[in-house]
């Protein structure tokens, strides 16, 4: 049996335990992984640091270490998490909705476990912890593959989960950890059929490419953001400008960030002059379609390939354009469907704009930022989703979990 | 640029105007399509004819041939299924929950389509009809590959609904079928990313596992069902007798029949002979454990196989257990996760059961037979689910959507 069957057959050993855990016992099991995160965070940070020594011998950037690197803090502000994750209102057992047939049948629909989630993920080793918490809470067994990179970290700190998990009377195998790191073990997990209800990679663009194109196990596909903050003719243009600077430059690494600013062509000359310069104050470089190129002289040209890219980065695609349709049609051809923004003061254009933009999030004068587990007061999140299927945006604990139907009768047949 | 290509953009084209149509917009397509087939009845038999021959000449088995043919009642209660969902509710937009963050912005979560929706089925030229009128109400573009024993019927069939879409103002694009039935094109159906939002399989266990082995886009998986009855020791034997000749002999070929009997050791000796010879008479063959052996002499013996297998035939596996812990056990490593019963005068019993059962569907002492778009009170279905992402057991209308965040702010950033 190879080690990923008999981590299978672990998981699905413990998955009818979680299932019928109490919301006490839950909190009590992160209530301990939270302690003996603290308690043992000299043996995480010396897990850590094996793994920092590995990342330097191979040349790893300094950013990327920087991920990788844990502290002190860094390992407290996990146990910190966790409490939060703990605290939150459990999502199992919820009576979605209940009625009454004309035969007599009693029907209702109650919110259960997924069961067993894989999460595939990179170099961070807080996700390690994260995942596990919310699998924890939401009452499903996770089976965690971290990138090789954290190897060392993440058998600490799943080590530690699993045995303070154990310590409260719940299976240890709750938190599953695929200690066997090789593409080969990662494929076959992508087509754990039968054990895995669903996968869940939280990664860059590769990495969930990988997972879609490979897995034979339910995926919900996240992350991937190419937002577009549309200017309408009748904007409010210093709100605009406060909305696009921070949609952009707040944060650019992250999802929500904006990649494409849209600008009627009624408002471009005035706009784009002053919001240009902020944009360039805040450390951003412009790719200008023609239009923008001759407002402002010097932006570089963009290409089909910019409107396409998710810079992730200072960088940001400009284009003018005739209409409000003509955005929403741009934003259609381009976006990834994670979250769009129209500002404006026209009733119709916000009326038009939300109903006929097809993303996950579809914003009236905010930043597109708040698409977030967090802001949107779910009080954690396992990742944004950009599919249709299941979920979509932020997905909180509700998010991780399924229903079931339940009937009660009295004799009846068909 | 390929057939399924150009299906896919055409498909896209037609999808957001589709989304935007009014629920008497998508009415009126309806009616128009079930008037268009009535009127249209010769020619649908015309190009059914070419199909029987065909399968006449190809030695298609006579089951089979009656599953393709097509008779003018048939194509007339076809229509009627199409009013049939055209009077049902439009689940689009229904705002399912909003509310207000403390920083001021609204956030609504709002009933949405899918896009577009790929089916792929079998040799029934009536899920032609149906899907696309589910998918049609519930504002989706279908793009629907039939089997290619049917291919005539379907062709006349969607070219009916196209022309008649597109007689009542909405894109004719809304009903695509896939004409080119090769093996290859099927696979790259599969692999539409970017164009279908979700692919459901419709058929037997065959084309399902191809389907879940093969697609990278997101799908859901139907309407494979090992269910299970319970007969526990405090059974009303008479219920229980009813229930399980009624979950396995009233329609053996369906997904919701059971497959399995399980019973309680304390009550095997006098349920099992009555209920034998009533499941006898209504030609049912029973494969038995040795208890069940020695109590009903001269049944044949049950293998692994047996227990894991979905008959979908007069054939039932019987085994006697020790316990209602030793039926939950059962029923966990042998089925499919579509329904099971339990048959109990006992409280904690059914609490137990019913708490512990992971399905879809968990009955008290009722049929399994249940498990159905209609017996649900959801009008029609497209297939009952028996996975855990998205939706589970009977969907209807509503399963087929997702849904959006509309987010309504006065210029918050981050």
């Amino acid at each position: 049996m190879s080690v990923l069957e008999q981590l299978g057959l672990r998981a699905k050993e413990a998955s009818p335990v979680l299932r019928g855990a109490s919301t006490g016992q839950k909190n009590a099991a992160l209530g301990e992984i939270a302690r003996a995160l603290r308690e043992q965070c000299g043996a995480v940070l010396e897990a850590n640091g094996e793994d920092i020594a590995n990342a330097r011998q191979n040349g790893m950037s300094a950013a990327l270490i920087d991920r990788l690197t844990l502290t002190r803090e860094r390992v407290f502000a996990m146990a910190e998490g966790v409490e939060q994750i703990a605290a939150l209102p459990d999502p199992i057992g919820e009576v979605m909705e209940g009625f009454t047939r004309p035969n007599g049948l009693e029907i209702i629909k109650k919110r259960v476990p997924m069961g067993v989630i894989g999460i595939i993920y990179e170099a961070r080793p807080n996700v390690t912890v994260d995942a596990a918490a919310l699998c924890l809470k939401s009452g499903n067994v996770c089976l965690l593959r971290g990138g090789k990179e954290a190897i060392h970290s993440n058998m600490a700190l799943a080590g530690i989960m699993s045995r303070a998990v154990e310590k409260t009377g719940l299976p240890g195998d709750c938190v599953l950890l695929l200690e066997d790191i090789s593409r080969e073990t990662a494929a076959q997990m992508m087509r754990m059929n039968g054990v895995l209800d669903v996968l869940i990679p939280r990664g860059g663009a590769g990495l969930i490419r990988s997972v879609v194109q490979n897995a034979t196990v339910p995926v919900i596909e996240t992350g991937t953001g190419n937002c577009h903050v549309y200017v309408d003719s009748s904007a409010d243009l210093e709100m605009a400008e406060k909305i696009i600077v921070n949609a952009k430059a707040q944060r650019p690494s992250v999802c929500n960030a904006a990649e494409t600013l849209l600008v009627h062509r009624e408002v471009a000359e005035r706009f784009l002059p002053a919001a240009g310069e902020a944009l360039k104050k805040a450390g951003v470089t412009l790719y200008g379609c023609p239009e923008t190129c001759r407002i402002l002289p010097g932006t570089a040209a963009a290409t089909e390939e910019d409107y396409a890219t998710e810079y992730l980065d200072y960088k940001l695609a400009v284009r003018v354009v005739e209409s409000l349709d003509e955005a929403i049609a741009h934003i259609r051809r381009y976006s990834t469907g994670h979250s769009e923004a129209i500002v404006t003061r026209d009733y119709e254009s916000s009326r038009r704009f939300t109903a006929q933009v097809d993303s996950a999030a579809v914003y009236v004068n905010a930043s597109t930022r708040f698409t977030d587990g967090g802001e949107f007061g779910f009080g954690a999140e396992i990742g944004i989703s950009t599919q249709k299927l299941h979920a979509r945006g932020p997905m909180g604990l509700r998010e991780m979990t399924t229903y079931q139907y339940i009937i009660k009768g009295s004799g009846q047949i068909r």
